[in-house]
């Protein structure tokens, strides 16, 4: 059993309380045992249980949940900065698609790219990751598209999350574009994403979730619940890349079909903000992205009024959000979609948690992971608007560090 | 004399060929001797006298001009989180200002805390910008607001200028706001600032440059005019803050008194940057405040295109630009204000140090300062769009690090 007192302020961020509510407890101290929370409250308040136990000093930091990135693409091959000028300049996401260029230039490198190569640079953007407090990260197939290279990259983030203390959460995103081989009979890969590459990944248990990019140069609304009912009916919780680029009915089909999350959103409609209200839909926002592609951001606040939680993640990938750096995307969230700190750093823990299914981390409370971050600064507040290279003092993950 | 050999590429971003001309050479070495650089060229080239030179290796790395940050408040007291959720929750930064927070209430805190303590918060910033490659920086009063404390300010500045192996241009910046005292009276603080203050400065020899914050709230271009020329009589250079929140002329006044660099211009006219090009100011970028205060960025491009040199800088600050990281602002000032890596390196090395009257750093060539810094990427581009907490992975600062 390992304590820690000194806490400034540990914000506990747990489920109840919505959006804004972050439980924050001054002068606090946690108790973990093993991998799990076993205490956490106010240091005058400590059992005498726990009085005979050495504590660690915080040394006035703040403490808050291992933050989690639920949506990024971190098994790709090469980086697009060739694209990045061409875009400053005025050229499009679709249009550099459309060309042959973006995911598609990705998805010819990643395929030529070993296994061992992969992983190993997965595995040094979750070490540089953890520095910056991360300690769950879902990640994405989507570089393959076919059977065996959408089962190759889901096997070396298998093998990967061997090797990380962070908890690894892999999506099967078989359709994010129509590969190639497929470009004259996109109706052929739908069919093997459906009777092919989701039986093989469900049987395998591969992936905790099935993706789909609903957009006009990816795959229609109808595609996309197609593919999304079979990935349910295979045991795969639904996700979806919506309302990116164009309002093209992906928030919708979202409450539809009873997805976890809708990711993106910068487009999405009245009727979509309502219908993932009621249908309890988390809004992924991916501010990096909608900075790199020069868009207006999420609505978050129309969101967050209309009662539904909105994560923030990063989207990393090497095309439209080049960055790894969570922080940086929660400052942008702030800055960019007026979120307030409370907010984001909710958005960051347990509804972020939440998007990727998983009840045990991005809260503190007994039960729950010890999976927390140290923060030098006097609160989230100051955290999030002062922004620096890196704030995070120390990264514990299930316990350890 | 010293020589490092293995670098990737060198950007030297001499003076000619403008924006967007950084000078690249690959597979480089660079000599310096002491505190300047002896030769640069590519290593095939290298002459026969430096043949026995002992070589480190950059191992492949990147190698730029130390980075300039040519715009900064940095020596303040105290933080102002409290107002960035307001600001979120959309009050304006005017607004904040008229209700006595803002600017006043750093000022207050300013002047309360000692001599020591402001010198120590400053060397603890110069430190972390060292660390980003960061080797000179502009310094601006403005929180002081009195004789007695404008004065204290720069010898704050002058005192850590000796301490910090940076070079250090520090910036009199009286006309930051009407202080309390002359709430009602302002015309009576231009009396000080012009009659007391600038001569005081001048004297002492504390300050390079004068600098107006030209804006509704703050000093009028009559007043603004009287203050640089002032300035300029006493043997500063004239800077301005200039249409920041409102298009009132200050680029116009820029150009008419010839001053070296007019910052901020998020609403600079179409004649103001007629204005500017003609006159040959530098355009001060700061892409970190237009981000917080959530305006529409500087439009780069219009200046460019008219042949306005643009520099990019952080503006830290407690209040709008609250963060010392020149990376990030460049990072910024592709993806917000759409410049290239190679303008926006350019805009803060060599166009960045012309903003400061400086001639021998911001470019590599014999006789310049042997200030650089060592890059983790495969070129600017990748550097700029692949954002990280920090890549950079050496700083040397006049021949030393």
């Amino acid at each position: 059993m390992r304590a820690l007192q000194g806490i400034g302020r540990l914000y506990r961020c747990l489920p109840e309380g919505g959006q804004s509510a972050v439980h924050p407890i001054d002068d606090a101290v946690l108790v973990w045992d093993g991998p799990l929370v076993e205490w956490v409250g106010r240091r005058t308040e400590l059992p005498a249980r726990f009085g005979g136990l050495p504590m660690e000093d915080a040394g006035g930091r703040l403490l808050i949940p291992g933050l989690v990135d639920c949506h990024t693409h971190l098994a790709f091959a090469g980086w697009r900065a060739d694209e990045f000028e061409q875009k400053l300049r005025g050229v499009g996401y679709l249009e550099i698609a459309r060309a042959g260029g973006g995911i598609l230039s990705t998805v010819a490198k990643t395929r030529a790219t070993p296994s061992e190569l992969l992983a190993d640079r997965c595995l040094g953007f979750l070490t540089q990751m953890r520095t910056l407090g991360v300690t769950a990260v879902e990640v994405k197939t989507g570089y393959g598209l076919s059977l065996e290279h959408e089962l190759r990259t889901l096997e070396v983030y298998r093998q990967v999350a061997a090797q990380v203390p962070q908890t690894i959460v892999p999506t099967l995103l078989a359709a994010h574009t129509v590969p190639p081989e497929y470009r004259d009979r996109r109706d052929r890969y739908v069919d093997v994403v459906v009777n092919e590459i989701i039986p093989a990944v469900a049987e395998r248990k591969l992936a905790s979730f099935c993706d789909v990019f609903v957009e006009d140069t990816a795959f229609s609304v109808a595609e996309g619940e197609r593919i999304l009912r079979a990935g349910k009916a295979a045991g795969m919780g639904a996700k979806l890349h919506a309302d990116q680029i164009t309002s093209c009915g992906g928030a919708e089909l979202a409450a539809k079909v009873a997805a976890v999350s809708a990711d993106h959103l910068e487009k999405i409609s009245s009727a979509g903000i309502a219908a993932m209200a009621v249908a309890g839909v988390v809004a992924v926002s991916l501010p990096i992205a909608s900075l790199y592609l020069n868009q207006a951001p999420l609505k978050a606040r129309h969101l967050i009024d209309a009662g539904v939680l909105v994560a923030v993640a990063t989207d990393f990938n090497p095309g439209s959000a080049p960055s790894f750096d969570l922080p940086l995307a929660m400052m942008l969230a702030c800055t960019m979609q007026r979120m307030t700190p409370a907010e984001v750093l909710k958005g960051a823990t347990q509804i972020a948690a939440r998007a990727i299914g998983l009840e045990t981390v991005g809260s503190l409370a007994p039960g729950k992971r010890a999976d927390f971050a140290l923060i030098e600064a006097e609160s989230i507040e100051h955290w999030l608007y002062h922004f620096r290279p890196n704030a995070c003092a120390r990264t514990v993950v299930a316990g350890q560090g």
